[in-house]
C-alpha cells in the first residue's frame, strides 16, 4: 500500500541485542536480552532531540506508520509523523516492544539458553524498572544520553513517570497520560479477575500451553473484554451501542443477542490470537506491582524529590480506571516536590482508551507542549 | 442457635404449587410450577397489610430470620424484622424464591414433567413480566388482593417497577431500589461477561454438567468476581482493602498477592458452592433483556402512564452499575406521568452493594415512608 502523506510511511523493525546478564528486581538475571525496537525522524547531530515512546498493557514497538504487508498503522500514528504532535520533521522518536513482550522482544516466548526451551511461564517477573533500565541501555546504543521527552499513557505513563525519578538527568520531560502513581485495589481486582480467567482455561496448563500444543485462547479473550469494558465508559458505550440488537426481541426471550455483545466477543477473539497469555500475565503484574513511593514510606513527593524534568499530565473526565483524581495525586505530589509540571484534564467520552484517540483538545496539547520542549531542549542548545 | 430479639426468629419454608400451565413471554408454557417462599408477620384481617419482597440476581426466599441449621440470617435481616423499617409488627411480609430460581422454586434444576430430567440449559427464558405474574399467583394464594408495597433492589426494583405497571390496581406503593428503567451497554457487557466466563468453562457442557456430573464453578466462580468487583466501588474497595498484601514484596516481583485478590477468589469460590450456573444465565438474561418502555416506543413516561402506585425511588451515590442517574431517569419519567413519587440520593462509598447494608439514611428513609405508607393504606381502612 501507499502510506498517507502525513504518516512517516514505511517503517522497519530493528533489534538491540544486549549481551551481557540485566539483574532485575525480582533476584533473578536474564543472561542478556533482545529487544525489538522502530525509529521515526532522524537524531541531530547533538542527539538531544530523541523521545521515547513507551507502550501500555497490550501494546508494542509499531507506534507509527506502515508495514508493507499490512493496511493498518501502528497504534499511535494518529500522534506520531511528520506535523503530528510528536513531530518526526522535529524529533527522532524510537518506540520499543517491552522485555517480557510477545512481539519479538525477549519474553516468555523466547528460548530460555539455559533450557533450550521457550521460557513460558518460567520467565522471570518484570517491574516497570527493569523495563526503564533496559530502555536506558538501549538509549546508549542509541548514543541518546538524555531525552527531549519520554511519553506514554496508561502503563506507558507509569514507565514515564519511573524514567524521571531512576535517571534524573536523562530526561528533559515526563509526559505522563492517563496513569497513575499505583493501581487502586479495584484496579488490581480487574487485573486479578483477568489473570484468573486465563488460568482456569483448561488450555492453560499453568502457563505451559506451547508444550501442548495449545492457546489458552478462551481465558485470554475474556481477559481482554473485561479490560475492554473498562477501559470504555458508560457513556461512550451508550453512545456506540445502546441496547441495539443484533438479533432477537428481548420481549420475547429466548436468543437474543445485542450488539454490544457480537463487538466484545469479536474483540476477545482477535486479541487472543495475536498476544501471548503469559506475557498477558506478566504485564498485568507489572501494573499492579507499580508503585514506586513504596520505597519511600509511601510519601509521592519525597519519590518524585530527585527528578529533574519537566512533567505533563494528562487525564481524561470519563476514565475511570485510572481516573482524573489519580493524576491529581501525581500532579499535587509535583506541586509539592516544587517540579516543573502543567496538566491537562482533557473532556471525553471514550473512557481510559481516549488516550490513544486523537481528541482535538488532547492532540493540541501534546502539540504544544513539545514544540515547546523542542525549542527549549534541541533548539537553544544548538 | 437463638435469633436475636429483634430478629423474625426463626423461619420455615412454605412451598406455592401452581398446578395449570403458565404462558411465559418467551411463547413457551410451564406445565405449572412451585415457588418457594417465606412469610414474616400476620396478615391483618382486612388483607390490606402485606408486602411483598423481590429478590436480584443471586437472592432468595430467605430475607430474614433465621434456620435452625444456620446461625447466619436471612439477606435483607438488617431491614425486616420487628421494629425495623419493614416491620414485622406492622406488615405480612411475603419474600420469595423466583422462577428459574435455584433454592427450590421451579428452575433449571427441576424436573421437566415431558423428559422426567432436570430441565437444564433447557429450562425457558423468563423475563421480569413473567416473575411479576407468577408472584400476582402467589398472592392469590395468600389471599392478597393488594399489595401494601412490593420493594427490590436491582433486579428486585425492576420487579417492582413491573408490578406498577401490569398489576396498578394490586400495588399501593412500589419502592425501587438500586434499579434502573433497562441496563446500559455497559451493564449488559459485564453480564456478557460473565455468562462467556461460564460457558468458556471446559465443565459446562452447553450447560448439561449435571448430566456430567460435573460443574463450571471456575467460570461461576469468575461470573462472580466479575458481578462482585461491579457492585463495589473504587472507593470503598480503597477503604477495604487499599493496597494491603496477603504475600510477597511488589518491588521484588515473584509471588506477591494482594489482600483484595484472596478476597475475590473465595468469594467465588463460596459462590459457586452456592448457586446454579443455569440459573445465573437466566437471572442475567432476565436483568439484560428488562426494558418495560420497548413496548411503547421507548417511551418511559407512557410505560408508566397506567400504574396508580406511589412511588419511593432509592439510589446510591456510589453505585457506578446502577447510578443515581439511572435512578434520576424513572424519577423524571414519573413526575412528567404526573404519579406520586418520592427519591432519595443515599451517600454511601459501598456501591451497589449499598442496597443490602443497614445505613442509617437509606433505613431511616424506608422506615419513614412505610410508615406513611402504613397509615394511609393499612390503618386507615380499618
Amino acid at each position: 500500500m501507499t502510506p498517507p502523506a502525513d504518516s512517516v510511511g514505511l517503517v522497519t523493525t530493528q533489534k538491540f541485542v544486549y549481551e551481557q546478564p540485566f539483574a532485575l528486581c525480582c533476584g533473578r538475571d536474564l543472561p542478556g536480552f533482545e529487544l525489538v525496537y522502530e525509529t521515526y525522524g532522524t537524531l541531530n547531530a547533538e542527539k538531544t532531540n530523541a523521545i521515547l515512546i513507551c507502550h501500555a498493557l497490550s501494546g508494542n514497538h509499531h507506534a507509527a506508520g506502515y508495514y508493507a504487508s499490512d493496511t493498518k498503522p501502528g497504534w499511535w500514528d494518529s500522534c506520531i509523523g511528520p506535523g503530528k504532535p510528536i513531530d518526526t520533521q522535529k524529533f527522532f522518536i524510537v518506540s520499543l516492544n517491552n522485555l517480557g513482550g510477545c512481539h519479538g522482544s525477549t519474553g516468555p516466548l523466547s528460548i530460555n539458553p539455559a533450557t533450550q526451551q521457550p521460557y513460558g511461564p518460567d520467565f522471570p517477573t518484570v517491574v516497570v524498572r527493569d523495563w526503564v533500565a533496559s530502555q536506558a541501555l538501549l538509549a546508549d546504543h542509541l548514543g541518546v544520553q538524555k531525552f527531549a521527552a519520554v511519553i506514554g499513557g496508561s502503563l506507558g505513563g507509569m514507565q514515564a513517570m519511573q524514567w524521571s525519578i531512576d535517571f534524573p538527568d536523562r530526561i528533559a520531560s515526563a509526559l505522563v497520560i492517563a496513569a497513575a502513581a499505583k493501581l487502586s485495589a479495584q484496579n488490581i481486582a480487574f487485573n486479578e479477575i483477568a489473570r484468573q480467567a486465563i488460568a482456569s482455561d483448561a488450555s492453560y496448563f499453568s502457563g505451559r500451553y506451547n508444550e501442548h500444543d495449545k492457546s489458552p485462547s478462551k481465558g485470554l479473550g475474556l481477559a481482554r473484554m473485561i479490560g475492554h469494558v473498562t477501559y470504555l465508559s458508560d457513556d461512550g458505550m451508550r453512545e456506540k451501542f445502546g441496547r441495539e440488537l443484533k438479533s432477537g426481541d428481548p420481549s420475547q426471550g429466548g436468543d437474543v443477542e445485542f450488539q454490544v455483545e457480537s463487538y466484545l466477543r469479536h474483540q476477545g477473539q482477535a486479541f487472543s490470537q495475536r498476544f501471548d497469555a503469559n506475557t498477558y500475565m506478566l504485564m498485568t503484574k507489572a501494573l499492579d506491582f507499580f508503585d514506586p513511593a513504596r520505597e519511600h514510606n509511601d510519601d509521592l513527593v519525597a519519590t518524585l524529590a530527585a527528578a529533574e524534568a519537566k512533567f505533563l499530565v494528562i487525564s481524561f473526565t470519563s476514565d475511570w480506571r485510572f481516573s482524573v483524581a489519580r493524576s491529581k495525586e501525581i500532579v499535587n505530589a509535583l506541586v509539592a516536590a516544587r517540579k516543573n509540571v502543567a496538566s491537562a484534564i482533557i473532556k471525553s467520552d471514550h473512557g481510559h482508551d481516549s488516550f490513544l484517540l486523537p481528541i482535538p483538545r488532547y492532540v493540541n496539547v501534546l502539540k504544544t507542549y513539545l514544540n515547546r520542549i523542542y525549542r527549549d531542549t534541541c533548539e537553544v542548545k544548538k
